[in-house]
């Protein structure tokens, strides 16, 4: 093999996947309160691409932190770790040729700039989900608000950890006035030309 | 949208990904020493498989030490976490629906069963690149072994760090005895039928 060693320009480049999979790449980030409904948005924004032909792929705290990143914690340094391991991994799966959904909480406004630092501005699209914490917690579906009120959660975005919106978010979604299906009508609105080759 | 915030089943399942790209995906590890040939042979692999229209990603020590695992050193514990998190991201791009393919000197057979138990066995193919030690010190593309010698580089696996063999890989290639174009062939006639819906 020796003759074959020295380095050849083997590599699939993100392009020719892009050309490939007919779209290009790049991921779209949910962040917003617990409750506010970031995973269901998502993940019916994914169903609508995934039905036009679209190479997508969901990260959430069900994948990721059962997963990646089951050594961290809630606190600050390791949210801030939480989204950076994200954000590289959401980086590989762009140049993958995935268009990538990623709904977190991520409530740390300098956390959220280092994850577009990361996959590169005109990989990022950033969708903040504005509900407001009183209809999140007047759903409260897991029952954490509860708990966190209780003293039972600590660190809880909301209730005992802040939330810093997002100053210049590429879409902003407030649940209390728009349904899933219109919601999902203005995101992928919103990136129809960006995925075009 | 309360009405809506009720669980759908939005979520696209890997059955319909591997439907869409008409192929199955799993993990194929390459294992070796440093200049062993892992990478050289993934990347070519790769290459085929791309030219055959599977979706397909390389993970390798450029893409994952430079950022997912940039906080990382080489000591037996950063070796077993970054392995760790290498086999949950490869876990998380196989359900994406991509053959993905990992390049790394993985020198402990612990580790190498915990990827095995995190992607799922059936999810799992094991390539050792069996090239002496000799061989991939005569080469020394990069010069790490000659810097492993001198005792500037600690912890260098096959110098001053253990490399265990698997004991019963899939496909066993030492490139002393077959060209890159031969282990390719050898690879992709072993994981021809598994691509297969």
């Amino acid at each position: 093999m020796q003759e074959n060693v020295t380095p050849h320009s083997f590599n699939v480049t993100k392009k020719e996947r892009n050309v490939m999979n007919n779209h290009r790449s790049f991921l779209i980030w949910f962040t917003g309160l617990s409750g506010s409904g970031k995973s269901t948005i998502a993940n019916a924004v994914e169903t609508a691409l995934f039905e036009k032909g679209i190479h997508t792929y969901t990260l959430d705290g069900d994948n990721v932190r059962k997963g990646l990143n089951n050594n961290l914690t809630f606190s600050p340094e390791d949210r801030t770790e939480n989204i950076r391991r994200i954000a590289e991994v959401a980086r590989l799966m762009a140049d993958a040729g995935l268009v990538v959904l990623a709904a977190f909480v991520s409530p740390y406004r300098k956390d959220r700039g280092n994850i577009r630092q990361i996959v590169g501005k005109e990989n990022f699209v950033e969708v903040f989900i504005n509900t407001p914490l009183e209809e999140c917690e007047r759903r409260d579906v897991k029952g954490l608000y509860a708990k966190a009120r209780a003293g039972e959660i600590e660190n809880f975005t909301g209730i005992s950890a802040p939330y810093e919106k997002p100053i210049a978010a590429n879409i902003e979604i407030d649940t209390t006035k728009v349904t899933v299906s219109e919601a999902v009508a203005i995101i992928i609105k919103h990136i129809d030309s960006t995925l075009v080759l």
